[in-house]
């Protein structure tokens, strides 16, 4: 089956401790399409650009990433631009210019609207209802969000949580939605706003599911080296729908290896700038740090 | 085959954003001799002064914990007090009166000194190493520390770590001792110093072993509440090391499961003030944590 993300397509700037790289190719479509893509068919829906370079449209075709979504309208691609810190934790944001972005409206190619699962990747929750409002019965619909939209929309992310299946969060932004220092307090509280499934994000120290059956407990690949954080929650999302989509049997079956896989691709998004690491590696090379997990969590 | 616990013995005055509590019975050698008697026998070294309550000595008792090894001297029993910050993850220290533990020297009554299993739990290095020149050939050392050994007591604990065959600490120490931001670039340079075994303790984000056979990525248990972490990191090591010595085979064979009774003694720990819940907690309800934590890592 194949899995319908939509989210921003953008030009990062992004400055870490050891490397300065502008305009890489960035947004929450982007590396949740990329990390999608390994394991079955992403149809993508985003809007770039006069600006957007060729070799980005390139690089999502040669992930045969669907972009009959892709809209492109005169004026400039969304640029971001970030800096991070010694430690790798923590983002600044230096620069936000919207361009193309700002009257974005996601409608959907006829075809996708019939996408059986559905990942709304970080992007307005305003943009987020619009795309559920176009689709028919979606199977499996998750959403992803940042503190951004806690802040500034959050009674239209409020709206948007009784709609969805599941929400990814990370640690900080469901402290901050549900003022519950304690992370299985929050999970309760949230779930309570909506959705069956609730995903908490905690980069290096892995990801927590509460779901119809209980607490799953996910391990982060063990790094030695982390070159470029930028879009990892969003790889993790992006591998764990692409997973589910591509796998048989049901959703409670297959989550916890979902979400594996996506711990899997988003340790390979930490690697390198941008997608420059998730753009270069194999399923076999998936599939191996999948195995070493498995190892590593073993008692 | 028994476990020789050597540590502080204390009474902690322990403020939290939900209690305030003086004069429990603390310390690293109460806490972690209390989290292994579950598993076997243990034998506490330790002092305490004239004014340490008959009640504390009871409490040990009723753990089988052997306390030839716990001198009571004229004076004060060490009192630490403490508080904890509203996400019960800070900790800051509000008085230290040593006491009688000042002068402490750990001398060892004759039959301790051939215990196979050794914990040296947090104390100043100097006393960890006068531990070690009185032991006959342990099967098993390992010690703990706190950032203030490491601010106060660096070339002692270098000199020790080559003499241990594991060493346990949490991940801000392991950050403070090796100047590393990666928590798995760390454990490298631990190695270097000397310990086969390292251990970094994260609190609510579990536990990693970097050991011969690899890696291995320990979940903490699920709270939704923590009434009071004190001891908890203790309790952990205390467990570890009362399961293992209790375990029939090899380290290598026992030391994953044994860092999962740790974290489960260490979740009790923090659900009480002081040793409120460890003293009351039974093994039945310790292996029914276990099997849980086995449920929420399977995938």
């Amino acid at each position: 089956m194949s899995v319908l993300i939509v989210g921003s397509t953008a030009l990062d700037s992004i400055k870490t401790p050891k490397a300065e790289n502008p305009k890489l190719l960035g947004g929450s479509a982007s590396h949740a399409a990329v990390a999608a893509s390994f394991f079955g068919p992403v149809k993508m829906v985003g809007v770039v650009g006069e600006d957007f370079p060729k070799k980005y449209l390139k690089l999502y075709r040669k992930h045969r990433i669907n972009l009959d979504g892709l809209q492109v309208k005169p004026g400039k691609t969304f640029h971001w631009s970030g800096e991070y810190e010694v430690n790798m934790n923590n983002r600044r944001t230096l620069l936000t210019e919207l361009g193309v972005f700002e009257t974005f409206t996601p409608s959907l190619p006829d075809a996708h609207k019939a996408a059986p699962f559905v990942l709304l990747a970080n992007i307005a929750p305003a943009l987020q209802h619009h795309v559920l409002d176009q689709m028919r019965k979606p199977k499996f619909v998750v959403a992803d969000t940042m503190d951004l939209w806690l802040n500034i929309a959050l009674p239209d992310l409020l709206r948007l949580l009784p709609r969805v299946d599941g929400f990814v969060l990370n640690d900080s932004e469901a402290h901050q939605l549900t003022k519950e220092d304690n992370v299985f307090a929050a999970l309760k509280k949230i779930h309570q706003l909506g959705p069956k499934y609730v995903i908490i994000k905690k980069g290096s120290h892995g990801s927590i599911l509460s779901g119809p059956q209980g607490f799953f407990i996910a391990p982060a690949y063990p790094l030695h080296k982390v070159v470029d954080p930028t879009g990892a929650g969003d790889s993790f999302v992006g591998g764990m729908m692409g997973y589910l989509s591509a796998a048989k049997g049901s959703v409670d079956a297959n989550i916890r290896r979902a979400m594996i896989y996506g711990a899997v691709t988003a340790s390979f998004c930490c690697e390198g700038m941008g997608v420059k690491k998730t753009t270069t590696v194999t399923r076999g090379a998936i599939e191996q740090r999948v195995k070493e997990l498995a190892k590593l969590t073993k008692f």
